[in-house]
């Protein structure tokens, strides 16, 4: 077997044996393919695509490179969550603490590239907060109080990092193929029994549109199908931000409102359904029970105080938790309703700020971020604050520059729906 | 502009503009844009193409990344001579004194990897050949003798060798746009006012069938004509090895025979059809009046005269050109009509034999070779010489791997048509 004869075969849109898939993986986590043969690879496989029997085993042999957590000594069914990445995500800070009154939740994050940080580095706004937990510790702590939100494993999947470095690096990303397997290979090498996945659709999210999503989502649940896993897609809007926050501080304090039941629709509406879905997987319960259990657990408070119990069991220490960072007002420039948000510019905005990273060891200013005040279909006035800015460096144009994020019309806009599908 | 907008671009099927064209082969020479990042843009242009605008602006911009040959101080019109590579093709030693009665032939040649040597090879296996000319020797040589052949100047597209070297090694060699654009490159570079290609057809060549062989010869054609030169594409047969010696002397020495002109029927007639070509758009002459310019030369002994004044010119000594290896006898082990012939096996026998290089560094026995004795639609019984072998290290089973190389039926064959078009 050699790459050269693999390449040709994807190259001319043929399928890949087990054998052949195995062979790269290995190969390239040896380092004896190069990379400039693994990315002509990725580019044939993302033109001509793969089925659902070569992205199983593709997702196999990613699982095979590295540890594969065991998770057996914790009872119950393990359900996790994961996000395909949005601005003003915040949603993990929400749901763990809720479905960890119900069932284990473990749950192993990462940090974040892009317009904000991952869940960790919400959490390490948190003075004091731990999470870098060894695979016992996780153990322990999640059977005396179901719940342990750490840090991924470097040991988890080398053949995935390995590869998905690659494809940010050489153009090779858009393809669902690739993005499910990455995913569920991570998700299932973390011990996760059933998956939620928060499908992000629109142009702040990786998957733009309705029906790109749907593929993947059932990529997905099909890959989930033969690991014996139930995997649940939840396709959610992300054409407005989600909530009003970005920035990791503002994120942390806006899903404590949420916490509080103080009335942020999205971002709570989003969390009942992720949350409901793991209760239900979980706890065998039908989706209409685990619903109540679940505002339930906000209305009384019980989601809260298991929050703080919960940030305290990792050393965090909230009462510190404040905002250092300069307010500007942003106030609109135009008349009218919004026609569209550019949220993957508000994103963009908010890691320029200070609040994500470009390069993987640039250092987050916590405090820094977005609030977007206004949704797609919002009236709007000359002179309405729009957004506010928290910023430590020098703004330039930013009146402008944020104006430009927002489109507006004369006509009446449709709000956008939040939960565009469920698929199981 | 940055690479990943480029790839992302090609990735969908778009076309490139002539500005990310030179962006991308300015940044991959000078190694700005890595090796997988052009692997990947490489295979998007081989599964989704490159029209004619964009095949003419790559091969501009390879001949722009180096020195370009300025022929001008030879008068007369300059037709080069180009084959995309055949099993058993010495036709270089054939034309270039032909031609070179009537008009200047400049012949920039390279070595050979994979079955035999290149021109260079073969004539290096004259004793005393000297293929190393400077520019200003070359053109001295020309103008008192109307011939030279010397090997290729390294400076010559680099940007076109950096990405065949690549090609080879990721997979991405199958492209019609990127096949013509490194042929017309270093024709058009080396200083040639007109082509004659004689490209190959048939399961020893790199184009396996005629659509795909026609479609290359369209896109050379018409990057030609943009660049205000005249091709000939003459698409010939490779399902037979071309005459019947394989090895770098024993093409010499078969050469000589048609030179000398002796009855080898295919190696005469597609040497007089190049042969006529060149003379055809060097001469200004009808292709007719051309033929029996060319088909004169050879009777009257005029072409192997110059044969002989040619490699005197260069040093070489033709008395001591001899074969030194042992010769095996292979007989048929079958009964019947040869169906079909494993040319690029025949040719791969020969490299491993030695007369062929597998890496560039390799030392070529000159000796040794392959003499094939039959063609497809021959009728052959058990016991006759189907093919010598010239070796001088150990055989292995060879009567059976040679055997293997020939498909035998009891039905009547055609045999196999030499010239298959002539495009221009």
């Amino acid at each position: 077997m050699n790459i050269i004869d693999i390449i040709d075969k994807k190259r001319l849109g043929k399928k890949l044996s087990n054998d052949e898939i195995e062979y790269v993986v290995k190969n390239y986590c040896n380092d004896n393919i190069k990379d400039y043969q693994m990315s002509s690879l990725l580019m044939a496989i993302v033109i001509n695509g793969m089925d659902y029997d070569e992205t199983y085993y593709l997702t196999k042999c990613m699982i095979n490179s590295g540890k594969i957590i065991d998770l057996s000594e914790i009872s119950g069914i393990k359900v996790d969550k994961h996000s395909t990445g949005g601005v003003g995500d915040k949603l993990t800070l929400i749901v763990a603490p809720i479905v960890s009154l119900f069932a284990p939740v473990v749950k192993m994050s990462g940090r974040g590239l892009g317009f904000t940080g991952g869940t960790i580095d919400k959490l390490e706004s948190i003075k004091g907060f731990n999470v870098n937990y060894k695979i016992d510790d996780i153990i322990k702590q999640v059977n005396e109080h179901n719940i342990c939100v750490s840090y991924t494993s470097d040991d988890l999947c080398p053949a995935d990092k390995k590869i998905y470095a690659l494809r940010n690096a050489s153009g090779t990303v858009e393809s669902i193929p690739l993005i499910a397997s990455s995913i569920m290979s991570k998700k299932i090498a973390g011990g996760a029994d059933d998956i939620v996945i928060d499908l992000k659709v629109g142009n702040g999210a990786f998957m733009k549109d309705y029906d790109s999503a749907k593929k993947l989502a059932n990529t997905m649940i099909n890959i989930g199908k033969k690991f014996n896993k139930k995997v649940v897609c939840i396709l959610s809007n992300m054409n407005d931000v989600l909530g009003y926050s970005v920035g990791n501080t503002l994120e942390v304090m806006e899903a404590i409102e949420v916490l509080k039941n103080k009335k942020i629709d999205d971002v709570k509406n989003l969390a009942i359904e992720i949350s409901s879905r793991m209760v239900n997987l979980a706890c065998n319960k039908d989706i209409n029970e685990a619903k109540d259990m679940v505002v339930n657990a906000l209305e009384s408070g019980d989601a809260y105080n298991k929050f703080i119990e919960f940030v305290k069991l990792q050393g965090g220490d909230l009462s510190s938790l404040k905002i250092d960072a300069k307010k500007y007002e942003i106030k609109s420039l135009h008349n009218g309703y919004i026609k569209s948000i550019d949220v993957e510019g508000i994103g963009d905005l908010s890691r320029d700020l200070g609040a994500g990273r470009i390069n993987k060891d640039d250092i987050i200013d916590n405090s820094v971020g977005v609030i977007v005040y206004k949704k797609c279909g919002d009236y709007v006035n000359i002179g309405d604050v729009i957004a506010d800015i928290y910023y430590n460096k020098q703004l330039n144009n930013i009146d402008e520059v944020v104006n430009k994020l927002f489109e507006f019309t004369d006509e009446v806009v449709e709000k956008n729906k939040l939960i565009l599908d469920i698929i199981f």
